[in-house]
């Protein structure tokens, strides 16, 4: 599996709609994802998958510049739903289509049913022409995240979590990497940032900006619920090595101010930006902290401009950018 | 537009589901469908756009051979509801999305509603990242058909009906398929076959074979319905000359029985047939003419394989081979 930070030949991306998830009609939640896939589109094609009822309003909402195909799917997410792309030994970009089980299926899954997220992976394969390794076991697309060199970050929280392959060890997690992905270090962090629905997806946590340097968020507020896990995770990344035996170099970005909803904290991270072939996407939430992540990620990615993008329409659906898209490796 | 005997870089197909046309929840339509996307695919890549609900039967159903795209639709005429192909100026191949209305809207159409239908082109368009055409006026795919050259077969009983364009003229038309399609010569048969529920489609009656060959069915049977039309379509195509102003070298077909299904006569022709890369797929319908058929064919087409298709479980949806596909230039 190729790192995000390498080539991409695009960017696959799945149409808000579901009306429980995102408020007024959408409507907010639309212009945002829009606003996003124009951006993605001056760095790498886009193709935004539509359902058949709402194809004509993403077409008239999105430029021309974005391909929008019909293809069902139970929310928006399409890094979770979505292809693994991989590479095999003979060069040819080939889809690993993990289940899918909307975070934690009938043990705590986010909804029901989650059947068309399920075939996501498949369809956008065939629209590729891609080839495609199906699993039997459930995996996300946001719970891990690679360096392209061998090395896999992941979290406990998650992958240890019952709901998802219960009886599954670190072992068997580190067999399937190394099968399917071509990993051969698995570093294991603890817990995700509060508000996360997934049960603690790494994209929300920590990310590599290049093959030996990691960004992880960092809440230096002791009597926010974060300050605790993030500092475990940062002391466990200083602790980690790459393949090669050589210490991670580990940065540091801050959170925002706790977002909340209706009552309910919502996962904003500065984590889940979204690495395109000329531009960083970085979420950002009308916060003080904003522009500190994105000089922090400016000074990281000096080959990229780094763009700031208004994302308190789309964390109410709980993810942001990353969440929201698949990159296509070239 | 190019003619479909000029090479293709693939054919779209649209998957048969629909239960007031397809018998026995389509299960005989949808095998017969496999058969037919089988064998083109032997010659061409083929693509199988099928609505959400259908896609893991489509896709079983199928070789791997053929691409399978979610994609909806009100019934299964790529020929007449997907676009229309052609080459621009400069060698890039864009789409027409003709405004398509169910074979005559609410004057006579055969169902409704019929959006998911007109919205098939541009989706088809989407997918192959070509640009499209779209027009404000009806017509379909199988209305109309092209040498290549700059002549154009089509018929008054389609075009001229008030369901399709009223106060249209044939110069009207004329004018659209110069700046639509290239053409020059507008060549006008009359009536098409009994039971053509399109209003005399050209697509079963009158088909270029190469740039100055036409063949068309001809009826032997004095009572038929089926004798006068044809005879008169017959001497108007021997009168006929192509754009640079020679006459037509025109060949015949045979008429099958008469096919009937409760009480309504079908549309059984030979010249349904599809012309692929390198075979030519002709619809039978277990009749003593289905060898004649084949023998003229396989003359017509030296450098093609000229294959029988067992169509009566197609043609009770009122259409055949040729109106199920829709070729993609090179």
């Amino acid at each position: 599996m190729p790192a995000e930070f390498e080539r991409h030949s695009g960017c696959w991306m799945l149409w808000p709609e579901r009306p429980d998830t995102w408020r007024a009609g959408a409507k907010p939640a639309q212009a945002a994802f829009a606003a996003v896939a124009s951006a993605i589109a001056t760095s790498e094609p886009v193709t935004v998958a539509v359902s058949a009822g709402q194809f004509i309003n993403a077409r008239a909402q999105l430029p021309r510049s974005v391909r929008v195909v019909e293809l069902s799917s139970n929310d928006a997410w399409m890094r979770d739903c979505g292809p693994t792309f991989v590479i095999d030994g003979k060069g040819r970009r080939r889809g690993v289509d993990w289940t899918f089980n909307a975070w934690g299926g009938l043990g705590g899954g986010l909804y029901f049913p989650w059947d068309r997220d399920d075939e996501v992976a498949q369809k956008v394969l065939e629209v590729e022409g891609a080839d495609r390794y199906r699993t039997s076991f459930v995996l996300e697309g946001g719970a891990i995240h690679v360096d392209g060199q061998g090395t896999c970050l992941t979290t406990e929280e998650c992958l240890l979590n019952p709901n998802r392959n219960p009886g599954f060890t670190r072992d068997d997690y580190a067999e399937i990497f190394r099968r399917y992905l071509g990993v051969t270090n698995v570093l294991w962090l603890s817990r995700g940032i509060a508000g996360d629905d997934t049960h603690g997806h790494v994209d929300d946590l920590a990310r590599f900006v290049d093959a030996s340097t990691v960004v992880t968020v960092f809440e230096d507020d002791f009597a926010d619920s974060n300050y605790e896990p993030l500092a475990e995770n940062l002391a466990l990344l200083k602790s980690m090595k790459d393949q090669d035996g050589n210490p991670l170099r580990v940065e540091t970005l801050p959170m925002p101010e706790p977002v909340w909803f209706d009552g309910q904290r919502l996962p904003a991270s500065y984590a889940n930006f979204y690495i395109a072939n000329r531009i960083v996407l970085v979420p950002t939430f009308n916060d003080a902290n904003d522009r500190l992540a994105l000089e922090t990620l400016t000074a990281m990615f000096p080959d990229r401009a780094v763009i700031g993008i208004a994302c308190r329409d789309l964390v109410l659906g709980l993810g942001t950018l990353h969440c929201m898209t698949q990159q296509q490796p070239k």
